[in-house]
This record gives C-alpha cells, sequence and structure tokens, in this order.
C-alpha cells in the first residue's frame, strides 16, 4: 500500500463570503473522487465569516477572573467562554475547554494569530456540514483540520474536526491477526491520522492551507458518513476528568 | 510541499535475536538517508526477546482484584502491571497505565495480538535506544510507533515510541505567521504525525510493519536527536489526572 501527499499551492487570503470550493479549485490542482482533500478549518471558518473582533467583546467577570490568573486579554477569554460548553482546566499558559461541538482543545479553538489584530477565529459553527458542502461542490472527500493538543504528550498534532466522505473510524473489532487473536487497536481513528499526514505536508507560514491525499480509497465513501462527530468522546466515557 | 508513505513488503515472522535490520533490508526497498522508516514496535519488541509466556505469571492480589473487576486473565493483567509504573485508570474494559517510559496507554503497551497464543508483547525496553541502533544500521531516519487511544477522542491513532534521526517536535514558539501574529500552535509534534502517516499506508492484518516516508527532509536530522522522550509530558504537566 502507498500513498502521497501534495500541497495545494496557495490561495489567496480568504474573507467572509469567500467561495472557498471555488477559491480551492482555482488553485489548479486535480482533484479525483477518490482523493482526500484535508483543509485547515481557518480558511473555513473566515469564509464563513467565523472571526470575531475583539473590540465588540465586553469580558464579563469570569473572563476578568480567569485572564487575571494567565496574563491573557480578558476580551480573548471572554470570546473563547462564548464558545466553550465547559471549562475543563484552566492553567496559566491555557484554558482546555470543551467546544459545543464536544472537541476538547485549548481556547475552545479560539484562535488569535492568522487573523487581523484584534480579531480572532473561531471554530465552523458546524465543521462536518462545511465538510459536506465542500465535498458536494469538489467532488472528493473532505477533512476540516485543527491542531489540538494532547493530554499525555507533548506537542500539537492535527486532528479532523469535519469529515464527509471518509471512514473516520476503522472497526477493526472482531478482526484477527494472522495468529486468530483480536488485534489492540479496535477502531483506527484514521480521519484524524489523515489530518496529521496532510499537516506534514505544508509549512505553516506558507498560507498552504489545504493538502490533497491520493491513495487513500480503501477509506473514501460514496456518502457523507458519520462525520467528525463520531471521534467525540461522550462526556462520560471521558478517558480523564 | 509533499510526501510519499510506501510500506514495505511483508517481512518474515520475527523471532528473538533476529537482526531485524536485515530483514527490513532484505525486503528491497531503497531507504535514502533522508528517508524516514516508520517501524510496527511489535517487530521490534519480538527481535529483542520482548515477548513473555502468560504461563510462567503468577498473578498477585491487585491483579487479580483488577482482573475480576473486567473479566479479564489475572496474568495477563500482572504483566500489565509489571509494565506499569501506575495504573492512571482502571475500567472494565481497559487498564490506563504509564509504562516505565513515561508513556501513558492502554495495558502499558502489553499487547497479546500478533502473538503466540498464551504469550504477551511488551514494549521495547529503551524504545529510542532502538530507534538508534535500527537508524546506525539502516541509514536513515527512524520512527518505532504504536496504536494508543486519546483522553478526548474517539479510536486510537498510532504515535511515535522511539525516535532516531527525526526531528521530534517542531518549535514554533517566537516564529509568526503573515499577518505577525504569534502561530497558535507552538509545537508540532511531527513524530507523532509521521507515526500516524505511515499507519495509514498500511494494513493492520497484512505483515507489512514498516513504511517509508520520502519528502520528509526538513524534519530529518544528521544525528539521533532527543528521541520519544521528548513527548512524554512530565507528570507534574498532565493536562488531565
Amino acid at each position: 500500500l502507498s500513498f502521497g501527499a501534495v500541497a495545494l499551492p496557495g490561495i489567496p487570503e480568504v474573507r467572509a463570503g469567500d467561495d472557498l470550493a471555488a477559491l480551492l479549485l482555482a488553485a489548479g490542482i486535480e482533484l479525483a473522487a477518490t482523493d482526500v482533500l484535508c483543509v485547515a478549518h481557518k480558511v473555513v471558518s473566515k469564509a464563513e465569516g467565523r472571526v470575531r473582533s475583539l473590540v465588540d467583546v465586553v469580558p464579563g467577570p469570569r473572563a476578568l477572573e480567569l485572564a487575571a490568573t494567565g496574563d491573557r486579554d480578558p476580551r480573548h477569554v471572554q470570546a473563547v467562554l462564548d464558545e466553550a460548553d465547559e471549562v475543563v482546566r484552566a492553567t496559566a499558559g491555557v484554558l482546555i475547554c470543551r467546544t459545543r461541538h464536544g472537541f476538547v482543545c485549548a481556547n475552545a479553538g479560539v484562535d488569535r494569530s492568522n487573523t487581523e489584530p484584534d480579531c480572532v477565529v473561531l471554530l465552523p459553527e458546524n465543521p462536518d456540514g462545511s465538510a459536506r458542502a465542500l465535498r458536494a461542490a469538489l467532488g472528493c472527500a473532505v477533512v476540516i483540520t485543527d491542531s489540538f493538543g494532547r493530554a499525555w504528550r507533548m506537542g500539537q498534532a492535527e486532528v479532523a474536526i469535519g469529515v464527509a466522505g471518509l471512514e473516520v473510524l476503522d472497526d477493526w473489532r472482531g478482526r484477527h491477526d494472522g495468529g486468530g487473536r483480536e488485534l489492540a487497536a479496535t477502531h483506527i481513528a484514521v480521519a484524524d491520522q489523515a489530518a496529521s499526514a496532510a499537516d506534514l505536508a505544508r509549512r505553516k507560514d506558507s498560507a498552504e492551507p489545504a493538502v490533497r491525499l491520493r491513495g487513500l480509497e480503501r477509506f473514501v465513501l460514496d456518502h457523507d458518513g458519520p462525520g467528525a462527530a463520531a471521534l467525540v468522546r461522550a462526556r462520560g466515557l471521558d478517558l480523564f476528568r
């Protein structure tokens, strides 16, 4: 088996209301039905107008309190709280939150990099929906990605926050190895692994938000599939609280 | 940017004392100094004799107690406890442990699949050392991998447990995006992403333990580098306890 990853040439700065699928197609790279296009969420969020000016944000008492402990901009903290269902942990360096989608990540995915001054980029409202719309327009599988920290490992890895047309979890329960033993890895997080693979093909500072993965057709579906929602651990199944 | 992933043709069943590097080279795939070879730990462990027969394992009281709650083989549980520094969480389904290396994973990495009946495969004693030895013999960067669950996401993803010759964490602190803002992802877990990418190029049941990644030369070092030890979160920095 083999696959290849190629970053699409840079696309112009994306603004609210832009037709992102058209911009990606204009990059001039061939997309086959069996390809997987991984797209950094930031361009999706920007096209969808999920950018918030901090000028309009009035921090409440909790934001002021949390900001004081970490030398943070209280308006940024308020924007984070507005996107969070729950603050899972607050340290001086980072607010780990559960987003409304169920993702657990730093600052509820609210990000100050790659934006206008005094603006933050939010996660898409419905990343699986965004992925489905892109899939319909592009005709290939789509994974929308973000960089998440991990509870027990240093560094961030790119994960899938929206998926359409790709198997998300490859279920190996009941399948066996050569020796007839059940396999230890029972659900392989294919979509997260695709997101991580794509991240290796682009430089963060190069305005290359999209990477095409070719050779993963055995995971490509003829329908949208369950989406990244299938990667969310239900609150009660959290391995750590 | 782009890269490609190719699974090496299958290698024969590995036994204790086998020269794994020679078996991998005999697979007949070209390995350049700028390539990254990702190797599933199981063949490394087997070559190093890190296989334990459960016939010789006498479960102690704690193993018997933990086994009773989960309908598990108490000898397997004892083998897990023998590899664990700490049981981080015990549920009916799984024992999440911190291994002696500092990795947090299910069953301390002690695995019953792909082994002889009544045997378990342990993690290598010193996976970074194993990776360094393979790098010296193969002349390319080496990542030894295993499938780990994640605290907040469903499914397992392949991660790096031993690394030689590859940048492990790409440090972006202080680097800036086009707009002059600091980047949100400050340490990209390159080695984990390489492990995940490689996993997409092989089938779990196909006895293809090794995958060559070509095109990642910007992360390849001219020395062993810090190894996967750099991916271990110090106990006090755990995002969740």
